[in-house]
């Protein structure tokens, strides 16, 4: 694999501050990346001003993918990004040795840290969901964040069991998608103590208002696709500078009410962000199952709302 | 690993009728079998007469179990069995191309078909469920049972589903574990000109009113505690014998409201069954994580429900 | 009111088994009964062999209707019904004292017993939900059944609030229309010592299986179309006829395949059934809001349904 | 009922904008108000600065009382305000006609407007829900706000039904009680034509960041406990007063953190909300059921978080 020049050693002390876009995954098969296209979407990623990249998140299909692939993956994304930023690898699994070794290899290939959400096929209490917590970051050699994405995973990090679980000395922080911000608003006050502990969105409508409210930052789908506009909707906010936020907040709204709302909902928001990318020529369209790309006139109707908003 | 003296070539044609156990899967460690307690478990099913074993279901804790153990798993039981019944592998996943290798694996090692639930991340529509099972059931070199089980996978099999699935040549029967017998009915009805098509269930509670109503069996757990309970119990209500059938049933239901009703309700009826399964000396209790095996003094009224139902 | 000639005095000792149709509400307008159709409808319901009527329910479309409405039907039903059979009527509310006073209005009207549902905007915890089925019932001077609706109200029975709830000298049974057979049987084992404790089922297609298993009987709302058939499957359970009761069951299904299944899923039953009473010439089809009665080309195909189960 | 000298007639153009406390229903039996405490309650709310009092919500556990004492309640609170600010009431029902004649009698006693929630027994859809809100509004003779409370009535107002029925000359606004503010960002792009339709929040934790986002105000629970912590929290925000707003936000989470936080979910925010009240000498913490007020040593609880928030 072919790596920039411009490579680095990794940051002494990651700030887990700012925008960590969930990259998207670009294929051109099943079992096959799309290698050059995810060369192009890391630099692009990277000359917005992201402040990290975290690969095989939900966004990221990686429950979608094979274990081979995810490990080809987690490498090649170390390689390119070669230090500039950290590289966050998520090793949310059904099964535990599974995410201690796709910790093992990701470190390996130059990880900063891994994102963990519950395990998510059978519905484990909140006291089995600690303990899990506890007994895997015992296992891993790579700090963690945790991922709270009840939609899919059925469970809820309860605030104290994420208060207990960041008793932990590899346990560095938080990842909100579950889009309720009275529960953000609750983990904020609980951590008030607490401010090496981040805690980051992932909704991106929601990005403005959580770090107006003290929040670190958000781990945003759309930041694949125009980085720039987190970074600054992110730094806006962070700067307390009211009505550029919201100005910004509009225009992420305005992406989210167009490109992610085309066709069938569920599937709409990933859909229409791999389309988009691949209308801005940057990598393939190509899903994993049980989705599949859009097809025209969907793919049309992307276009156009990539043109009304002055993307394409 | 040594064969059992009494192996048989596989049956040419397997009926998929009757009791066939979904296998737990015993363990000594987190990722290590407990293989003399494996083979005396699947000696213990196949004196009791059951039809046939299902090898990595959620009774197995097959989500839960690394990559490299359910292949163990899968060739062991299969040399275990050595051909007396057909053995199925459960092969649901997230990822369509894991579920590709882990049949493969399974042809070889000896299995005569394999089980498959809806892939359990992301939420798919019906469409690309129906897409995702043709796609899949056309790389599988093996006959395919669908394995309806919302409260852990999100989705439903819809009736109209099913049926499209059903016209595909290796799709060979529906295990309905959703506990909603008004579905299982509509099934019956849409199948009803389809007899060869399969519809077993997996609540053990409905076992006897499913086969009343024309079912074809159950793929119950407790058949791995007391197989020979199951299957005569399925036998009574296959021959129409009421009464009986009616008696075994309030047996079935006496094991479930004592040995799977201890501690905590979600985990209650893995743990309380494995359990049961260690206390008469067949296997270890070992579960995989996010579970771990019952302790005193849940151990001491499991053991005290199993000398009240005479099992002890 | 006209009452019919036969007026009997109430039945000493109501036996609470058999089938109790939950009577279809004829409209007229949003406030108006079809007093000649509810005329029509009492006697071809007590023509067909059931064992009570149980107004007010959810098939009746109680909590769309007015209390002035509610307690015209109440004084109705029980006028027409003139004591040939007990009158059951609905007394669910979110309001303790509006429970209160409609079974006072009941009881003078010639009711033989209350129908009761959680309080369905709140959710209750189960030990608030057995205190307020402890304190209603003390102010009630009817007897009460408890109805397990989770769907519509949120909230379940647990079996042990239902144990306790039993131990109160005026609750006599419960009607579940949870459509979960293994909770039914887990009441059912739970009063083994109490067989005068009725347990009736709501879905007709569980009406076989729940009576095969000792169940009681139906509160079936496709008795309200053809009550002969919902009693006869109801006999030939109790008697053990198996062949008997599987076809007439499979008869159930097609109806419930056929006549609830047009149009919009959640109100298709409610839709088709009343359609189906305006095609046979019985009732009005006329709803109360949120929901309106089919129009062609529904009605077309219900009645194309009817005709093909021979009941047009 | 004595009303206060200082009466005023109504506003002529209510803004529907600031802080609307959903009003406490102050009982001193089942069916009983406390009268002398309402009169209190009103006082101190109004002294607090409110823009209008919102009764007959949830928090003013409507759903629970008899019509008797909604009508009296409703009656009581007009006389009390006397126009000082706009008056809402609670007409959500299961029942259009007792809708339609709450609103009667509220527009008699001098209310401005009415809210309304969807029927919450039927699960409708969403056409089934426009049409509902179309009929129904055409019948009232006031001003209707929407009220969005999917957790309680099961039924979400999708941004297409609301733009929708905002094009009914007497929908003025709603109020979303969601929690989700994706959901309300949608609506506020969906109305950024229409400035006039008013968007309030629910849940106090969300009021500061939906006012910076362009919300109207905030239908807080709290504001009957303080509502001068609401308004200024409200102003602070309208007026982009960054550091100020987030201070008060903190003070507001500090609330729900503590009083709000005893006891069983679910039903602990209204227990804590009336028993803090109770403390603080302005009305009777009576419940209607199925809930009950706390006792000891739930009270010691929440006195102790009022004076560590120094509100005792």
């Amino acid at each position: 694999m072919a790596k920039p020049a411009n490579k680095k050693s990794a940051p002494a002390k990651p700030s887990w501050r700012g925008i960590i876009p969930p990259l998207v995954t670009p294929l051109v098969g099943r079992d096959e990346l799309d290698a050059p296209g995810l060369g192009r979407l890391v630099e692009h990623i990277l000359a917005g001003g992201a402040s990290g990249i975290f690969a095989l998140g939900s966004t990221g299909e990686a429950p979608s993918l094979s274990y081979r692939l995810r490990r080809e993956l987690a490498e090649r994304v170390c390689d390119h990004v070669a230090g500039r930023v950290p590289v966050l690898v998520g090793i949310t699994d059904t099964s535990f040795v599974e995410s201690v070794n796709l910790t093992a290899h990701s470190k390996k290939a130059g990880a900063a840290a891994v994102v963990l959400a519950p395990p998510f096929y059978f519905p484990a209490g909140q006291p089995e969901l600690l303990e899990y917590i506890q007994h895997l970051a015992a296992e891993l050699a790579l700090p963690v964040f945790l991922y709270n994405m009840p939609s899919y995973t059925k469970l809820f990090f309860e605030p104290d069991t994420v208060r207990a679980a960041a008793e932990l000395p590899n346990v560095l922080g938080l990842k909100d998608s579950s889009g309720n911000m009275g529960y953000f608003h609750r983990l904020r006050a609980l951590f008030a103590d607490r401010p090496d502990f981040a805690l980051l969105v992932g909704p991106e409508e929601l990005l403005v208002e959580s770090v107006l409210a003290g929040g670190h930052g958000g781990i945003c789908g759309g930041a694949n696709l125009c980085p720039e506009l987190y970074v600054a909707a992110y730094q806006a906010a962070r700067a307390g500078e009211l009505a550029k936020a919201q100005e910004l907040h509009r225009r992420i709204m305005a992406i989210a009410g167009s490109v992610y709302a085309v066709g069938r909902h569920g599937s709409s928001y990933l859909k229409g962000l791999k389309c988009a990318l691949s209308l801005r020529g940057i990598c393939s369209d190509f899903m994993a199952e049980p989705f599949h790309h859009f097809r025209e006139p969907e793919r049309e109707k992307v276009r156009q709302a990539l043109v009304k908003l002055g993307i394409l």
